[in-house]
């Protein structure tokens, strides 16, 4: 069997192959959250250690760029666990050809968003391969990170109103009950990237959202009952709540007209005829509270840049065994665990 | 300007663009071992930290694969600066068509190897990408590690010689005096995966040295007096004694008759008209001890696997401002870095 593109695609095709084929055969030793849990980052001997491959296409796009989202979707897949970036790590591979300034480019955008995030890039790999070889430029980072001190707060009070068994911010950790709030807009890094690539231009003036999210988290820790967080990249919205439900064993529960979507990225996905909730983003979180303080989390989200635009969009609840959407015309319908991300390459 | 092969191939022009267009452009914030050092690893927060993407090709080559490869390459990273490794990430960006199979062979081979090293994959992405934009596979592991608790005695009986002022195994800490041993032969791994690629093949028998030398380091930290340590990989030894050389600021004169070169290795050289000084190794390293503890540090390596063939080649001296070869012949000649590994693509 050949690899297909649905299978780096986020979502059940991947889902299966890493399972099936990658998981199954690595070993859990002593990682405190092992490769096994499938999670936004792993932890080990008190260290948060996670890495990503960003293969964007194309490198430049409107609100961003191939190095902008390297550090900040590193940073965000530590952040969303409930640690603080320490460092991150920046290995290229580049094709042959290459423009040496785009080269610095990239690298100057990395810098920038690293002080953005306060983090430091301490460690990198350069690789070139033939122009047959590679299309452009792979990125990898990786990143390190150590235990939010503020976690132990946060989860002091998710334990006054319910007791959660993980003190970390997982996807295996919503309970009846919970509270889901989405940080902003979804949808937007997805149809920018889409709105510039080969051809398919239309006038929707959506940027991505790109950009870290860890300080907007050390905010709402500071509130505290945080359950759970994840970063909708990879099969969006509709692939993150999947995952959460699956691992939690819970249904969910949203509201359409709840979730922010903006008018452009509608339009572009009324026209492609593409679900909006299936579309990755890469400056959004998914956060999942305590019921008794989804709105001092609310309120506090709204107060920060990158989550002005949050909305608390549906709730945990037993009696489901899915993710179900109360439609804007009072239906309700399951939302499915995307195949793939119905954009590909946006990461 | 456009980046050529040798931009990637370890060596001067690849330091030279590293230099100018990359790592000028990151700023250290904190890092104890921060970017700008260049060396095999980096140390942030009592964290030891790496990177390295590995685009060989071919991807199975006698003595190993692109795994085994992708994890010996980051452990032997973190281990010849003077730490444990821990555990490592495993990002793989995998071509549209590439057979599954493949790639469970190829994970089996990290675990494999993992195991022997005792670090643990804990994290991991997986991208697909489009047929025409990438050949086979490629694979980035990142490693995280400790600073080895045999560090400190190691430092203690160095400075029982000779006062250093680095306290890891830097290549910016050898002095006038301090002796070079390779763990081995050297040639081993550029000239197997030479023998295989794209019918270039010849009967050479020579497999890939390629392994994790972590336990071997450990051995060798724990009789002490070690200086610095480093895996020559690309542009091999001639790279890795002119980067040393250039960073401690003192010259390097090595005897050519006791560099143990295989006889395979010779005669694939002499035919191709390349280097063995400049191909690149994947299981070896260059150890520079104090004068003192050398023959000891050369016993405990002799009686490692991996350290069994190790042999004295040479010391540091003020006397030179280069890396010197007294040849055969009785000459000398001035090892110059390579421009670039003369086998391109082999990590």
């Amino acid at each position: 069997m050949k690899i297909e593109l649905k299978h780096g695609a986020g979502g059940a095709a991947m889902d299966k192959l890493l399972k099936e084929k990658i998981v199954k055969n690595i070993r859990n030793r002593k990682a405190e959250i092992p490769l096994q849990y499938m999670d936004d980052s792993s932890v080990i001997d008190g260290i948060v250690f996670t890495t990503d491959s960003y293969t964007i296409k194309p490198i430049f796009f409107p609100g961003g760029d191939i190095g902008k989202l390297s550090v900040s979707g590193t940073v965000n897949d530590l952040s969303v666990i409930g640690a603080e970036p320490i460092a991150l790590s920046s290995a290229m591979v580049v094709q042959e050809g290459f423009e040496i300034d785009d080269i610095e480019k990239i690298v100057k955008s990395m810098e920038e968003t690293a002080e953005l995030a306060g983090v430091e890039i301490i460690t990198g790999d350069f690789k070139v391969v033939e122009r047959d070889d590679l299309h452009d430029i792979i990125i990898n980072t990786s990143g390190i990170g150590k235990r939010s001190p503020l976690l132990d707060k946060n989860f002091q009070i998710v334990n006054r109103y319910k007791k959660h068994d993980e003190n970390w911010l997982l996807d295996r950790n919503v309970k009846d009950g919970d509270v889901f709030i989405v940080s902003g807009y979804i949808g937007d890094h997805g149809i920018s990237v889409l709105s510039v690539r080969e051809g398919i231009y239309f006038e929707t003036d959506v940027k991505s959202d790109v950009r870290p999210l860890n300080k907007m988290m050390e905010k709402i820790l500071d509130v505290g009952g945080i359950v759970a967080a994840k970063d909708p990249t990879r099969g969006g919205l509709a692939n993150a709540l999947n995952e959460i439900s699956e691992k939690s064993g819970v249904g969910i529960l949203i509201n359409e007209s709840s979730i922010p979507i903006r008018d452009g990225v509608k339009s572009a996905c009324d026209m492609l005829g593409i679900d909006p909730l299936e579309i990755g983003n890469e400056g959004k979180a998914v956060i999942v509270t305590v019921e008794e303080m989804a709105q001092d989390v609310l309120n506090a989200l709204k107060e920060t840049e990158e989550g002005k635009d949050a909305a608390i969009i549906g709730k945990a609840t037993k009696n489901l065994e899915y993710v179900v959407m109360e439609t804007k015309y009072g239906g309700k319908r399951v939302v499915e665990k995307p195949i793939g991300d119905p954009v590909p390459r946006i990461c």
